[in-house]
């Protein structure tokens, strides 16, 4: 299934999309089935109803009722889930050894991808408050010059669980979704070598983009192997799989989740795909740009970047 | 007023400190005062309540109904909030440059103080689920040798804002609280060269402790000027003073809020100040010690640390 979260007739939804762009809306659908429907209140309600509640939304899908069914344009999108938490690591190697060359091109110094990265995936905790999803434009924030996408796959928690064993990380993973990672580069450039990690670089309205769906991870074999493009204005900037992460998220919430609870609505992101943003490319954003960032079995995340809004 | 959630017949409950070790159930003096009481179900709830919360619980406290009080010893603390969002500073220089001192000891390698440092808040942002409150034992990671303690005076926000200027940070803060930021050197060490700042250093069950008390910020002169000490097992390990950060938290909340909501309920801390940790005294935590983190005006936030808990 793939899952989203819509404005509709001014109320958040929790959808299934169905073929021919139509959605479900699975709290009318189970109402009319006659069934339980707060497992369907929100994306988080339905997280908490675990397996139960995806049996339910895959049976409603199977035979939707037409009465439940929204065509999709008479929605807009929202981010299919409000993160309990925001975590975002930084996984392909290629990405960062891009992003160290441009780094030694302007500064003279060497970068070397440091042993760490090797052996344990490195993140950081990003805003959780200032996600957007689909379609909705991106507040070019007045501090910076410099923005630039990224093109990032994310999973939503789906189990509450500490000390995860990477192999049992999949009963973890409620689904997949994709997450554009908007970067003011000057700021971020600014402030990091103040040791603490990206703020705001990272941090501004708007600056976290998540969706248009999840993806269930029943839909996908793990360690999900998912080609992943960014384009600008139509333009193809870069790609390339999530096979290609170090470290798989079986193996991230395993790091995370040691000695701390892990919980269910939490969002984790992969970090940037090897030619996922402009900084590896020579590329930076432009007032009123647009940009599609599209994952295979997901769907396409396309906003648009406009200042003084 | 100084405010704290406490356990109480195992409900969590919002109070106010009295005198002679009493405490008042706000919400149920506001009950028996034939008050709205909605705006005592949490901190959060007083929060968003505003100055006219504050103003009843004010009211509530200067003559407390007897069958509201508590005695302190029937409760246990919580943290006094659950923060929306939480970010930590490093703004104390005599702490950056101790553990610089240190690290250069044990690497032999230069670290020089950023540019940055002195031009702006360097924060990271933490992680939210994990706070204990006063008196609830740390569990010692799993994975970690090196643990510490770390004496930080952090705001709870108490009014929603963005593009806060600098002059008016002070209402924007509800209240001050002590924070000790529980850090594991050792994974903290390992994980700093990926450039993303701390993780799993900062990140694990228990590790963040809140409290004891909140005290409103009509309190304390703002920028707040209070003695900080911190003791392990009854020593003194050190401490300063709150005036001695870099950048108030009036500077703080102007640097976080360009272009970014800041939200009621968030809590930001200050950083350690110089000697509040045992990284710059050459000293570290043992299995069973205890520590207590004083602030003037707010209390002594004490807890102990333990392994296989």
């Amino acid at each position: 299934m793939r899952l989203a979260t819509v404005n509709h007739n001014n109320r958040a939804t929790l959808v299934a999309a169905l073929p021919d762009d139509q959605l479900l809306d699975l709290r009318s659908a189970a109402q009319q089935a006659g069934l339980d429907a707060d497992d369907f209140l929100s994306m988080q309600s339905l997280i908490d109803a675990a397996e139960q509640g995806l049996s339910t939304a895959r049976t409603l899908v199977a035979n939707p009722p037409q009465t439940a069914t929204i065509p999709l344009a008479d929605v807009s999108f929202l981010p299919p889930i409000m993160p309990v938490q925001y975590r975002d690591c930084l996984v392909f190697e290629d990405h960062l050894t891009n992003c160290f060359r441009v780094m030694e091109e302007a500064t003279g110094r060497n970068h070397e991808v440091p042993d760490v990265w090797y052996q344990q995936p490195i993140y950081y905790k990003g805003n959780r408050m200032s996600f957007i999803g689909h379609g909705t434009d991106v507040k070019w924030p007045h501090y910076a010059e410099h923005l630039d996408i990224e093109l990032e796959l994310a999973i939503v928690v789906g189990k509450t669980g500490k000390d995860i064993k990477a192999e049992d990380g999949i009963n973890h993973i409620f689904g997949y979704t994709i997450l554009n990672d908007i970067s003011a580069r000057d700021a971020q450039m600014a402030e990091m070598p103040g040791q603490l990690g990206p703020c705001k670089g990272k941090d501004f309205d708007t600056g976290n983009i998540l969706g248009p769906f999840i993806l269930t991870a029943d839909e996908v074999p793990h360690p999900v192997a998912l080609n992943m493009e960014a384009r600008v204005n139509g333009e193809r900037w870069g790609g390339g799989n999530s096979a290609q992460m170090q470290h798989d998220f079986g193996a991230i919430l395993a790091h995370i989740s040691a000695s701390e609870t892990v919980y269910a609505g939490e969002v984790i992101g992969s970090g940037t795909v090897g030619t996922g943003c402009g900084l590896e490319l020579g590329k930076r954003l432009s007032d009123g740009d647009s940009f599609e960032l599209e994952i295979e079995k997901i769907g396409i995340l396309a906003n648009r970047i406009v200042k003084g809004a």
